[in-house]
């Protein structure tokens, strides 16, 4: 494999350690060197004439300015531990449970105005006049109801930032000063963050990119005080942490609404983004993009005064950036690096509206790992790390483009770890082979359009190719498995909100996706009770579409109504919540006769059973059961086609099914390009003329056999090496003889 | 053993085989001789001195009569097959998957008054105008909307009896006639009953005792037409078939409130006793009690008569009876018949208010039984069926008296099994001894009260030491194995509404018990959305109470409020249903410190994890867990104590948990006489003095070895061969010294 490119990677730099630095700079094509947290470059690294990257977090840069405003940090609202009350007056401590390192009440700007007092017992909010501030950080509730339970929302300032308090824990470093966030609604400190910007671009010419690591707002993470509770609350997409007296004010004259401390509290539940949001919260949402969307484009322009590109990380204090708001260009950001692990996080980084589209590997440069297994450290094999985190991140490039890949931590860590310096290498270019293949092609025409998806939940395309968060921390969501299956097949995947359907029918797709536990964001909750969602998609199916339904799709609440999935009539399968309980079961054989869906490449064994699943009519064809249930069934639908499947769970044969569902679903079972191997891909990049370069990726590091097929004939038998690439001329491809008999 | 008593046996004789009947009724101890279906009693055996019993099914008996008055059969209400409009027309034809041999439409009385038609998507009636009767049993909706999908709720008239039509389906009976049920509402059915009765009264002189089977309305049981769904609905306490536009008519004039189709059809899932039923279904039923107990009495009367007396088999046709209604003694009938396959349906019959309780053992002297498998045929061996089932009924017997056991079917098939002919004697004996303790002893005192468990349901006691039909049909139900456990232990069981605890506080109990799957009327629904209801409990167990808390007790609709169970704050325990999964969950240890729930008798292997539980608080102790999810907890609450247990499945271990789980609960650890072989029951039957009879039994077909406590001192060691019955004297237990060691 000759290396025919360079550029395309972003290498992490180390003062004293230039020679590496520039040597692996060179052997990796790198055209940029980059800090990470904890390290510096050096005058003779910034002076080597690579670009460089330094990464910012405004609010929590300068510390000292924070310490001499002490009032000025972010706020957010939480909710005391409950408590049931044995006499007519309950003493509430509000803190009892949460770290009191990160929380102190708030106590001075707003108390009447904003805290509420719940009997959650009768759901209702007590008057002003039944409760008081108390000494030491307490409320008294007056005339309580002896066995009611008491709750208090109320709003904390924070005085650790979550980040370095996790780093900070992890790391055990004992009186290292906390950071603090400063809150951009204060006007004096939206100007000092300007000021500070501004005075640090002029003192770090050498820096062609400034990296924000994000803006303003971190994700929604609560920490406890009891040992059997350390955490309490976490969410990767949740604005509770964009909440302050400044803001909710702004809120209720800009909007005209209220919006409330249990808008935010929601009986504990805060606002996770698994639980579908209420309109005020979307309100709310809104709100705030305008905010950081204000700032935040005055401070790439401050960058792009100096003459600097500004890139944005989509990590950490990412809230209220919304790369898929609809608003993400007008920040006139030049870039977007997003740490990846799986191949969903690369097709939501390559699906923003920003020019550069870049991705940070696995493994970090660290000795350790996330999960504190070693890395570039005795025991570590970083080189095989690399190369799986590579094979399922490659599955997705394919699919879309990425313009950069790079790497984070200590360089100096890999001097020892030659085959990782190679097969850095190895990937970088392999990289730029796939970059140039998507820059050199072009679609050919309607007959080779994919097939085109649209996954609905109650986001919709604000949360495109994501759930809230990592993989590794949703392995229990259907939908979070079914994105990763995604990003490595060639469909055409859009995200839709059903709120939109309901009201502008169903986008112009082939076969939508729902998937998802009954409630959640989802699957969709509520939103499956308007009979105009329930009536588009049924008609949309009636008249030729697909629906492919996952888990426990278009759920609404039990015991209610005719179905438990709205569209049940249109998948052919219900859900028993137990109030059907003497109800008898329809019996259906699994159907040994051959199903497109079933093709020897696909199985249903990743596919858990869903309780109460029961099929409805004898014309749904149930492809696997589990326990008697069915867990994977297709069924007609006047001209359309639907597919059901249970708790779906990634693997290369349940993304086969998936894909082949999708396919029937949509009446194009055959594919143009299919690997009989459901471990190795195939991606063909045409030309104009519709002839190009066909891709094919062994996704393992065990050797793998296959067979190609075009059009559904064979065109070529392969031998893979673990994590093989290669390429074919589609030409030579289609002109040859099919090989006897199948892999 | 030493046959000391006769009597309270009655023997299903056979004509043909009259020395075989009067040989065994001799040596079985019989008093009573009766017929069974199929069999006929000859001159000999009705002049031979016993009691005779006479086997009644009033509404079924007079096939020439039905036949002659065809529009006179009982009716109910159906809801059609659910269709997807596909234009602005929509034909339904109404039976389409309901059995023909069974149901016919019934549109000569009513139509326009009771029939619905219900947009399901968007649950609106269809006014008159928008629907009309089609040809051939169809309903044909206008103006219909594309997508939507449409049922209509209709009347049939059933022209075959369920209990004939299961006979025969079963027994492949060919063309032999159709039994048919007559409607009593009909004033001229109600008047040909009577007259029948009298008139069989007086051609029936030796029989003694009229043994209906039962009333007037069979459980509801739908037939299917589709060989993969043959049935569709059965509920053995459900109102159903009690339906006609008679008593539609005289509920709206006696009630002057309207009861719907719709309220009967509940979108299909009809009025499952599984859920909690409606006001206005409450109330149907209780009108259905006036007119059942008003024509029953007549019956009854007409029986009294002719100087007879008049039992009751609680069985097939029993709906409406209700022995817990309050009003059941008004009937006057003298004894109450029940099958038993388990300990709870005898402790159900003993709880009845009714001068008699007998009950019909199994096996059935049939070939084989209900499953098909053999009993009396070869393959078979009906005295270890016997036993097991003995052994299975005998622990409730000791703790509540049954004044009568018996058999059914054909008696000749027991000739020649010498073994189970023995088998019968040994248990007809034991059932005497048993008897004649309860008839001897009294309890001595307060200072032996057992503990005072109320099970509370959306029911109450209206559903006594029930749920909904047999033990094996509700194999899933917590609430049944947990009635089967309490059935063989010393409680004082009560049965209590929730309803009425919100509105008249918690009865005199010690323990309260609330057991089920949420929604459901065991765990008990909506009713736990009343304040009243929580704030009573929580109140309750705060001043000294105990609650015992099993698989989703108290819970609410999820998404809403602050907890998913309503008395989570005092269980320590609660359920995250999804929309709490980025909540962190409490840490917890599984104590290994003793706890007096968990002694060498009791464990928690029988306890099914339930999902998502969670722990609230750091004073919860657990007791045991199953995947990560604690499975039984037991927490301090005020001055109460409440436990939690998941998916509650009877045996000896998880029932001897539940024991002590109750006796914990209540403060009263220690029982007054305890077998540490859980596998063997005490029953103590005090005289007066406080002297008296104590009985082990061996509940299992082995040998068992046990040590019996008095108090928590040991008293006895014990031998006891397979379902051994041994009988001890408390003035000598209690002054024996202690044997050494444990067993």
């Amino acid at each position: 494999m000759n290396q025919t490119y360079t550029g395309g990677f972003t290498l992490p730099g180390e003062a004293g350690k230039e020679a590496l630095t520039l040597r692996l700079a060179e052997r990796w094509g790198a055209d940029v060197i980059r800090d990470s947290d904890g390290t510096k470059l050096s005058d003779e690294i910034l002076g080597s004439g690579h670009g460089i990257y330094s990464t910012l977090c405004l609010v929590r840069e300068d510390l000292e300015w924070a310490k001499a405003h002490p009032q000025l940090m972010q706020q957010n609202f939480l909710m005391s531990a409950p408590v049931v009350a044995d006499a007519d007056a309950v003493t509430i401590d509000l803190l009892a449970g949460f770290s009191r390192d990160q929380f102190v009440v708030q106590d001075w700007d707003g108390v009447e105005e904003f805290w509420q007092v719940h009997d959650r017992t009768t759901g209702e909010v007590l008057p002003i006049t039944r409760w008081a501030l108390g000494s030491e950080g307490t409320v008294v509730v007056r005339d309580a109801v002896p066995g009611h339970t008491y709750t208090v929302n109320f709003l904390v300032m924070r005085t650790w930032e979550e980040i370095s308090m996790y780093n900070h824990v992890t790391n055990d470093w004992g009186d290292r000063e906390h950071l603090m966030a400063v809150e951009p609604r204060h006007p004096e400190v939206a100007e000092h963050l300007l000021a500070w910007l501004e005075q640090w671009c002029t003192e770090n010419p050498a820096t062609t990119v400034v990296r924000f690591t994000s803006l303003f707002y971190n994700f929604a993470w609560f920490w406890g005080s009891d040992g059997n509770l350390p955490h309490l609350y976490a969410d990767w997409a949740s604005y509770d942490f964009t909440v302050n007296p400044i803001a909710l004010r702004a809120f209720r004259e800009q909007t005209g609404r209220t919006i409330t401390a249990e808008d935010f509290v929601n009986a504990g539940r805060y606002t996770s983004t698994h639980n579908p949001p209420s309109d005020v919260y979307r309100a709310w949402m809104e709100f705030t993009w305008e905010f950081v969307l204000d700032l935040g484009r005055k401070c790439v322009d401050v960058v792009h005064r100096h003459g600097k590109k500004a890139y944005v990380f989509y990590d950490d204090s990412w809230v209220g950036l919304e790369p898929f708001s609809g608003r993400f260009a007008e920040y006139g950001f030049d870039g977007l690096i997003k740490a990846v692990f799986n191949g969903f996080e690369a097709r939501l980084n390559a699906a923003v509206d920003v020019p550069i589209h870049e991705l940070r590997l696995h493994p970090y440069l660290f000795p350790v790992d996330l999960e504190g297994k070693p890395t570039f450290a005795p025991g570590g094999d970083p080189s095989t790390d690399l190369l799986r985190y590579w094979v399922t991140v490659r599955q997705a490039l394919v699919r879309a483009r990425i313009d950069r890949i790079g790497l984070g931590g200590y360089l100096s860590l890999v001097e020892p770890f030659e085959d990782f310096q190679d097969a850095v290498a190895r990937i970088a270019d392999e990289h730029r082979r796939i970059r140039a293949l998507h820059l050199s092609s072009a679609r050919s025409g309607d007959e080779t359009r994919p097939v085109r998806v649209g996954v609905v939940t109650a986001w919709g395309a604000l949360r495109t190719w994501s759930t809230s968060g990592h993989f590794h921390e949703n392995r229990s969501l259907s939908l979070m498995h079914v994105l990763e299956s995604l990003a490595g097949q060639d469909f055409d995947v859009s995200f839709h909100r059903l709120d939109d359907i309901a009201s502008e029918g169903v986008p112009a797709v082939d076969v939508l996706l729902n998937a998802g536990l009954a409630g959640s964001s989802w699957s969709g909750g509520d939103a499956w009770s308007d009979p105009r969602l329930v009536t588009a998609i049924t008609r949309f199916v009636h008249d030729g579409g697909g629906l492919v339904g996952i888990e426990e799709p278009s759920a609404v609440a039990p015991g209610a109504g005719l179905r438990r999935f709205a569209l049940a009539d249109v998948l052919g399968v219900d859900q028993d919540t137990g109030d059907r309980r003497v109800l008898d079961r329809r019996r259906f054989d699994i159907s040994s006769e051959a199903h497109p869906i079933m093709d020897r490449a696909a199985n249903a064994a990743g596919i858990g059973p869903v309780p109460g699943l029961m099929v409805l009519r004898d014309d749904v064809h149930v492809l696997a059961a589990s326990d008697g249930a069915p867990v994977a069934t297709a069924t007609p639908f006047g001209k359309g086609r639907a597919v059901y499947l249970a708790a779906y769970r990634h693997d290369a044969h349940t993304a086969r099914l998936l894909e082949n569902a999708l396919r029937w679903a949509a009446g194009a079972e055959t594919p143009q390009w299919l690997s009989t191997n459901p471990a190795v891909s195939v991606a063909a990049f045409a030309d104009a003329d519709g002839d190009g370069t066909v891709v094919v990726l062994n996704d393992t590091l065990e050797p793998q056999h296959t067979l190609i097929l075009s059009n559904g004939r064979a065109v070529a038998t392969l031998d893979l090496p673990p994590a093989g690439l290669i390429e074919l001329e589609v030409a030579e491809l289609v002109a040859e003889p099919a090989p006897p008999g199948t892999c």
